[in-house]
């Protein structure tokens, strides 16, 4: 992939084919070089089973073709046809609570259920039979946004075959579940349901083991129809990953069977924190993809979906989100979806081209993006690296969604996102637990409650690594069973401290002045000094924040969640870090000969950066720093990678 | 209809026969002289299938003849006895998410279903043919408050029945549908399923057209018990109208079929919001009327409904309640209920005679308001005539609630509510979009969606008409696909602007200093002027509201949520209005030698109103002014039709 | 029973046989005396059906016999294994929308399942059979926390079976329901059904009675098992109660079954609500027992379950409310559970042994705990008296839910709560609305809505009772059918008052200076005086308290809801109450020869409180008074029992 990719969601059926030579000159004239086609369109692919129709398809990738325009080639696999529900009514997807659902919005099928299995292999098998030799195709897009769960029986049955799997025996699977809890010890593998609706609390490894069993069986599903497309084909073979607290996906691990890494982004808030979610979206995306390439997928072209309303992105920011992305490492920038649809379920959702036409902000702003892009195309294949690593398991999310913790307002993927808005200016790698941490200076650990094996962790710190560990941190093993003899069981020592019980709270005040959110902690110091104390409630007085020395390293812990608990351990983990102002953003990609320094200043006021080298599309030299106007940016390229991250 | 009906729902067979004695002499005291007999009494009339006991029925009749109180008798038909279900549970209502509901409640059956449709019929037919002679019958009443909608595999049937109806083939479904999105192209009718749960957001068109369906349906079931009673009687026939979010009736649309429009009121404030609710409801039930008779069937006798409490009316409140509703032009006041239940689901709904029994303040206002009621009885007949008009359009609302619009705080029903607040002290006519407006001075268009045709719209303002636009007005069409090429796509024109895009907000202010809320709009002028701009956000100094001269007409068009943008249009419109103190009502009605103002005042302060002629009541002369006391009323007649609304 | 139980649920299935002798260590050394086991266990002692494994338990059993504790031995029906779900799907419960459950938590069984009936009469019968006689058992445990109600059609069957026997014929049950209301008239007792899952309002009295039918059954369900026990055994029988408003059992009619009357307590806020709770529980607790043993069977050792966090309990905190039990007449303290486990549904729910084990602040506190309640042993056996009552009516509770009140912040709960919080730093009895009365000075009698026969109350006062009656009391008959001609049906008379309407409001201000909450009434004088007014709103000026002389006694009304009423009536009830700071408790048990004075301060200030005799764990005598530190609690015997309450 040798230029920065400019594009979208592509869905020429959604319109008569009139509309296409617009669609083509539009993208002509916006600098579109890649689009994703095919994405849902199975019901306009095979109309009736058995019956394709590639006409109209065959068609629109020649026009593209022939306007140099490549192609992303989707299978339509996460919305089966009408034709196909109504036949197999026993593939539509199961709720907790035994609801059937029904067709009529997008992902009602069940993968675990033979018949969609073998119509979805069906479809891809022939997509990549008929296409794998068309000259627009550069990369093929397997399904939808992987994350459909289901409680039917086909999904029971699956699911018991990966537990015998992961399990061997009974006995196994009784003790990881404690089954002797409740009296839910098995006796034979028939007797084990998924954790459908029940009487009161689930069983928290049950819940924990049916999400990884999903992962798998959803990563099964998507190399079925990968492996299909390699018969045909050489062209890299990809999905588009999804992020939200209902994805029984393990990006980390799925990471390893695509050949591009892509992510959706859909940021969910309208301030500053959507440019924060960005920055974490692509740092988590560049670490899943561990030096292979990646890709911005999709992202809105308008707006902010807060939820209760979209959030109209300013002038610029749209702008200014694509080049985050860049800078962290993407191969590109596209969005959902090229046109704005006139119906159905997403007709809301913003696009390229909007309800209003080409004569637009909207458009003149995309337009101005693919502009850029290929000034900046020099920066592709660059690297991005970082001093600092925050640890990122899915699994820990999963299993404090799975128990009942002793404060609702715990959350993994909060405490993540607290550790990563004090870096977030800069590049942050998000490594999994048990990966080779010694290139960074220092370890964020926010929350990982589940953990393996924390020999990585530990021998990394006696090594001379710095970590900060915060609360709810090493508390459960892989079987989500408590770590006994004091918490955090897995980092007792690492941490030299031992903590006896948990006092959840409202918010407890600190010595420094700090206020503790959600939780603090009966904490006792075995090796540790305590850096700071609760001054506040029950605990006044016994220690809040530790650091201890371990080995060569350090190793930091805070017992209750606060917004800013890293400048000390940056400092003395010696990571040097720009100065800049609040909301501006310096993120440095790295070649061979160059390196190129993306700054971006997403406030409303003027800011002064450091910066040395050329300006990409100015072409100005500047020298030490330069001023970056509100909602302004610049990436400056420097004959030799400056130091620091 | 000579004269103006007094009473309510009366439900002898709640009470041993022995209280019927009582109650018909209670009746006598307090005015009584129309009841609405046998509403839910089907169990009572047909213990078991095919057995009729009608002789407690012919007993009530007789003895309310005997005492000269007439009866609107009703078909029991909206609560099928526990033995129908039994023996039809396939005739229980199904929900979205599949469960069947048992009885237990009322309106537990699907009114597509057979064995429903078939029983229903059965019991109407008996009724008419036994009581069309009777002396004591005014009127028919079939069923109570339409409303009720099922997901059942009769109710898929009848949907796709209605669907071949309107769209004739598939493809014209798939097209108006946009089916293209998500891949729900249908191949076959049979695919085609009502909007049940499914794993993400619905269809916007086929939501909407359940709706439509499901009025039409019920429509039917009406017109098959009417027609059945008009076999036997040619008395009036009708069907209360229930109003509310979750009603799929097109009120419009079935007013053309009954003889008498009836509603039903219940106030869901209990604040002065109470007031101008009563005068929206009864100048909607005046415009679907369209001329015809209309009739207040319900309200409540003591109290406001606000979801967490019944809001106890306070004195006087009952009675100026009634009058507004008189004022409007309703042939009377009637009740649910006579007499409250000791038991069942409603015992705590106030009534008439209330569990203290008739030594209440409460039936001493229900006496002194039945005496009042025949001193006005000469406005019987007059009509009610308005200079200003807001158009109303069920499928407005059905198709905003349909889809997923940008910000969840646009509502229909609240648009047209903050329209009709500005003018609710007078009448308003409610027409829909298709009416002639020739007769309005101004038209005010809040937030009207859908809009399949707006010539008749744009043809008003062409002749000289003047139209208030508010936003989210004129977006889609008749199926509920966008209008392309600017927002709004139907009213472009007409307003001489253009809206690119949405901004919902929280709030935003405008220079005149009003406050917009939950939405704005990155408008551009073309050909109309600002008059007044944004003063904040991202949309500062761009235009909000807007002022376009068309044709010999004005059309104005408001682009954010404002409680007030009505003073100015009035004025250039020449409405007159006349100076009321807040929270006083003047309403006309006209007849051929006199009209009659009612002058209610809702406040705790006396009120100088404007009147002449002579007070109805008191008998006294009034001449230019007179005052009101606190909560207090008047109607004055006058000898020739004043000028003004 | 001659001395103080201390111990709590044993689950030595949780773990491996090595970690028993450790248990059992620690139990010695904190003073253990009494663990329930085999709670839950049932996958454990029957793996297959009817293979049965006893060999662990008789092991546990053994050992802790040889280490004198003793065991209060459980049938494990509350959790039936996956080898019964799995055979007997029909015997999983229904929710009241129709969904099966699975299992995979607990109590996931219906009551009325015959398979269910006959597998748990069936383990009850082998280990009363096989344990009867091994010299650990002190008592036998059924099932857990009755209360899990079904939908399903056995439950459906039996509830039709429980309305013969209460109604005997279907004219009564009609006229009971009022059924005539919305056509719910029943033609065959098959036509029935539970209150499922319906279109609109349930029928009130059949909600009521369902729930009625549930206590019943699951009675019936625990009298089984206990007749079946007895069969072999002469120990006593009991089960733990659980409280709730979930809960479909009425504990005082129970009681009369039961040994030893258990409760469960679980304080659900934080602050000193939670001693309020713990006084009020074991109030009711006594008061069920009606003279007989009661024990305290589970607490948690650590935390109060606020709902969204579980707050940990404050050094100190769960030896007072242990205290604060034994004070109101506990034969001990139990909890759950003896060891917190690693896994499972509650491995957050605290323990006696902690995650962290015995080297813990909390098991230091159970020990201390279990060294001092020996050295109060002598209290075994002795009573608790009570001045004051408040009745307790589980069916005014139920009616209350039943039915939709005119305002949903009236809640017998709270109004109970709102009564006892004015009086529970003493003892109070709850007993039932047709108790004798005649030991009482004062009774309070909250909301009692469903009040059967009024005479009982009545009677007392006639015969110089005092009574303060609240809003909503003596509303409905116990067919929840209103007592009409003025509210309170029941109690007009005795108050001297006529109720002619409810006003439901948010707030409203009384003459006294009070703020009553929610509720407010159009209250008549009848023979009462006013003796507090409404000072605001549509009713300011007329009586909102009242006293009545009636016969030789005193009856009180309070029209709302009000914090502080009850300080005139106690004075002149002739209750002398101790003077006690705010969050002071003292309560007396008094055997033959001497009254024990349970002093606690649950306050964070030191307290002087009123004491005269010998305190118990010091030795120390006092007189008139003692100082008590923050915190701090006395036990002081007197030779002779004081007056007073």
């Amino acid at each position: 992939m040798p230029e920065l990719w400019y594009g979208g969601d592509y869905n020429p059926e959604q319109w008569p084919p009139e509309v296409w030579a617009e669609d083509v000159a539009l993208m002509r004239e916006a600098g579109v070089n890649l689009v994703t086609v095919g994405v849902f369109a199975w019901s306009s692919l095979e109309p009736s089973p058995g019956r394709y129709e590639f006409g109209w398809l065959d068609e629109v990738l020649d026009l593209l073709h022939s306007n140099g325009i490549r192609v992303d080639l989707a299978t339509p696999t996460a919305s089966p046809p009408p034709w196909f529900s109504l036949a197999h009514p026993d593939a539509l997807p199961v709720r907790a609570d035994g609801v059937r659902l029904t067709h009529g919005s997008r992902d009602t099928y069940c993968a675990c259920a033979p018949a969609y299995r073998e119509a979805a292999a069906g479809i891809a098998r022939a997509l990549g039979e008929r296409y794998a030799g068309h000259p627009a195709l550069a990369m093929w897009h397997v399904h939808n946004e992987y994350g459909t769960v289901c409680y039917c029986s086909y999904a029971a049955a699956a699911f018991r075959r990966w537990l015998r799997e992961r399990y061997g025996d009974l006995d196994a699977l009784n003790a990881a579940w404690t089954t002797a809890f409740w009296g839910q010890g098995y006796g034979s593998w028939e007797e084990i349901e998924p954790p459908r609706a029940t009487q009161y609390l689930v069983n928290p490894t049950q819940a924990l083991d049916f999400r990884r069993f999903w992962s798998d069986e959803l990563l099964a599903a998507y190399c079925e129809q990968r492996d299909l497309l390699r018969e045909s084909s050489t062209l890299p073979v990809t999905t588009n990953f999804v992020f939200g607290a209902w994805v029984p996906v393990n990006h980390a691990r799925w990471a390893r069977e695509v050949d591009v890494v892509a992510i959706d982004h859909y940021p969910t808030v309208a301030g500053i924190g959507a440019e924060e979610q960005t920055a974490l979206g692509a740092d988590l995306a560049r670490s899943w993809a561990a030096g292979k390439p990646w890709l911005l997928m999709e992202q809105a072209g308008g707006g902010l979906n807060e939820g209760k309303r979209w959030h109209t992105k300013e002038p610029g920011r749209m702008t200014r989100h694509s080049l985050a992305h860049v800078a962290r490492g993407s191969q590109g920038v596209l969005f959902f979806q090229w046109r704005a649809s006139r119906g159905g379920s997403e007709m809301w959702h913003s696009a390229l081209v909007p309800h209003a036409g080409s004569e637009t902000r909207r458009f003149r702003e995309v337009t101005s993006l693919g502009a850029l892009l290929p000034r900046l195309a020099e920066v592709s294949g660059s690297a991005v690296t970082a001093e600092v690593a925050i640890l990122w398991d899915a699994e820990s999310w999963w299993a404090m969604q799975a128990t009942h913790l002793p404060s609702s307002e715990m959350d993994y993927l909060a405490a993540v996102q607290a550790a990563h808005r004090q870096l977030w200016t800069g590049a942050v790698d998000l490594p999994g637990p048990e990966a080779d941490l010694s290139a960074y200076k220092l370890v964020v650990i926010p929350s990982l409650y589940l953990v393996a094996d924390p020999e990585p962790i530990i021998g990394y710190v006696e090594g001379g690594g710095h970590v900060v560990v915060t609360c709810l941190s090493g508390i459960v093993d892989e079987n989500a069973q408590v770590r006994l003899g004091g918490y955090p069981g897995a980092f007792r020592e690492l941490l030299g401290i031992r903590v006896e019980e948990f006092h959840p709270v409202d918010e407890v005040l600190l010595e420094s002045g700090r206020r503790g959110r959600a939780w603090s902690e009966h904490l006792e110091l075995a090796g540790a000094e305590g850096v700071d104390h609760y001054a506040s409630g029950v605990l006044a007085g016994s220690p809040a924040v530790t650091r201890n020395q371990y080995g060569a390293g350090i190793a930091w812990y805070v017992s209750t969640q606060l917004d800013d608990y890293l400048a000390e351990p940056l400092r003395e983990a010696g990571v040097e870090r720009p100065d800049l102002p609040e909301g501006v953003e310096l993120v440095r990609r790295t070649g061979a000969d160059a390196s190129w320094t993306f700054l971006i200043n997403h406030t409303d006021a003027a800011a002064v950066v450091p910066a040395d080298g050329v300006e990409l599309v100015s072409g100005q030299e500047v020298a030490e720093s330069m001023e970056l106007p509100a909602g302004g940016w610049a990436v400056v390229r420097s004959p030799v990678a400056p130091s620091g991250g």
